[in-house]
């Protein structure tokens, strides 16, 4: 399952990309998309870069499924419009490929990642490099956005998980006739 | 010139299109996108609906530019961030389309329908009504984005007076070499 992470922000997108073999994965692409040049334009124009550029990811990279961080309210409500109409943005340029969209805080990436929610931007980098056994230390947004995916891929497996133990629930127990594991 | 205008919400974004041929305006289209259907599901799923409905009413009356209200910033933050999200996914599926977006705040709509910035709902839908010549008042939402595309309509007849009074100024005042009108 090729799973591609996108931590939205208007001025800087990170992306990740990762491939999860079961319990195994692999680091496929990160980076960021940037909306900061001088001569971007006004916004209807930076989000059209985030929608073209999450298109490029798509096709160059063709993941199965995506994930995207639930951006927190700002303390300048200004700003917590224009990073809304990013993640909109974001958000749209996904399901406008019909890629299937998951979402998880930075809370439950964290605690995915690094154990802890309360854990800091330079933890999340180090414990990325070390799941997916980078070379170096991945940008921060970028780390956040593989985090984001690796946070992806373990609930998957929880899933998975979960559906191979129902039909020995349904077995011993015989009282999930029709049930439904999701 | 065929103008959309939009007023974007994520429960419901009102749409309008109008021809402004000079200085006369025809009604050609207005009505709602509704994301409130109990099987809607998430908030990825309402913004393909967004999306899609944005790009339905593209394909039917092939407008040649866009104008989208810009939001206000609400009381409550987390209703401020799905405002800005239901945005984003506005002016996406526009760009996205290479549809050129112009932006409108309700207090620029109003003084240019009404005359007053402290017009309230049912005084934009009236004068609507009248400047579009409709057998009937429309709805809230429908009112105030086709308020939105007579507002752009406005504009683009000041710009046009401007371009065509811009040469005799140069030629007699001689001042405006190599100025640029906008």
């Amino acid at each position: 399952m090729r799973i591609l992470g996108i931590d939205p922000g208007l001025q800087c997108t990170g992306f990740g990309v990762i491939d999860a073999d079961g319990p195994h994965l692999h680091y496929v692409a990160s980076g960021t998309i940037r909306t900061t040049a001088q001569d971007m334009g006004d916004l209807p124009a930076r989000l059209k870069v985030l929608f073209d550029g999450i298109g490029e990811i798509n096709e160059r990279y063709a993941p199965q499924t995506a994930a995207v961080e639930i951006v927190f309210v700002n303390v300048n409500p200004q700003s917590t419009l224009l990073l809304g109409q990013a993640r909109g943005a974001c958000v749209t340029a996904l399901v406008a490929r019909n890629l299937p969209v998951a979402e998880y805080t930075a809370l439950q990436m964290k605690k995915a990642i690094v154990g802890s929610g309360r854990a800091d931007k330079s933890q999340v980098q180090e414990m990325v490099k070390r799941l997916l056994q980078l070379p170096g230390i991945p940008g921060k947004d970028a780390a956040d956005a593989l985090g984001i995916a690796i946070t992806h891929a373990h609930v998957g497996q929880a899933m998975a998980r979960l559906a191979q133990a129902t039909p020995l629930k349904r077995a011993t127990t015989g009282m999930y006739k029709g049930g439904r594991t999701r």
